[in-house]
């Protein structure tokens, strides 16, 4: 699954490259996408009352992004687990890899202010799965 | 009533000062500072269900903020309606003026997803009058 | 000059609304899109010591936009002058007007840390004039 | 060392809890006032030509982050290399502990666009080291 974009002006910062934490809004970006893409988008999914919070983000950083870069993010699901997933993210810049990371989210319910791990449902599961086979 | 804050390095674009839209999020911050400094603060009126919703923001920039810059942002009360009001923001450097701009935001109550303008509350309003006087 | 974006997770506040400064993060993507289509990128110009910066900007906001909402910015050279202009932004939901803006902004020269106001070339002026000129 | 703040309306999604993206812009500041702390601003280093770049960041989520909220990061030397190091940032919420991470960085010269991996300074060095024993 691919997310597309560009580097943004705001996006910088005063040594000229990205600022670090701009690659994590693009890994929930790349999340929503992957979702979305899947035909269980993320906004539907949070009128259910269902959302994704994350329990764990690592990226590692390969090389610097600069203003105007076109971007392309690589995900897909690393570990599958009955309540929980881990979906990885590559960074490619001209094909060349300058980051890569991970999230790791939990499939929860809202029950008021409070969040609750649920099964993930066996039709999305199946979906996440085929996108594993596929790469 | 002041707001002191550093800029950033995230705050900070490839030109090396500070992008724009930043000045709009320190004017949210300092207004929320202001009715959390006459004792009205907006996480406890958001448990009651009102919220300040924006309807026009406008900045005019003097000259730039840069990284590690020490700024203090003087809010005032410039108008006061029955539902809605007008607060005025002054960005200070070293005592110069380096920016200034104003909210105009309206006293609303949340109807499920709705938001509807009532009145501001007699004893906000005379909170809200007295900082003006004191000016 | 159209530029299209869908509102981000990441966007939205407690409110469950978008946070009101992200208008102006978007209003100056829109600007970076409007030179971009007129072949005459930025990041071009920002190798070539030309900048853009900020003098002043406002915006209006009639309804709030939600997650995952299609939003288009249609953008359009309000004033021209010898080395400013006014850039208008409105902002549509389904066709619906959500929001309108505007910047002003300069045509400047770095020198080391300096801007310094230049005169926008004339080529540029032309390019400027003719969006005028469709709309 | 400690960095104190409080969570902003900004910083919160429409599941009214903070949008994860904005831990990492924490560690990075936590990071800046470590260093500020020490007598070595990175505003100065930054104008002797010298960054701090990002090789790696990891955060773990344990509790979600509230709309003003009061948080302190507690940050510390993890691992001090000859040109890199890794700090550790735990972010505590009325003493409770609500998210963990680390930034491993390398202590960089620009040479023009460029930036190239150099020995952490001797002085500098002593006052990291001084901060580890003493936690």
């Amino acid at each position: 699954m691919e997310y597309r974009f560009k580097v943004s002006w705001g996006d910088t910062d005063a040594a000229g490259i990205v600022f670090y934490p701009n690659f994590y809004k693009w890994m929930d970006k790349a999340s929503h996408h992957f979702f979305s893409t899947l035909g269980c988008s993320t906004s539907q999914l949070f009128k259910e009352k269902i959302g994704l919070p994350i329990i764990e983000a690592k990226c590692q950083f390969h090389s610097p992004l600069l203003f105007d870069d076109d971007v392309c993010i690589r995900s897909s699901i690393e570990e599958l687990r009955d309540k929980a997933f881990k979906i990885q993210h590559q960074f490619l810049k001209e094909g060349i890899k300058v980051a890569e990371g991970y999230e790791i989210r939990i499939w929860a319910k809202f029950h008021g202010e409070n969040l609750k791990a649920v099964p993930i449902p066996e039709e999305v599961r199946r979906k996440m799965m085929k996108t594993q086979m596929t790469m």
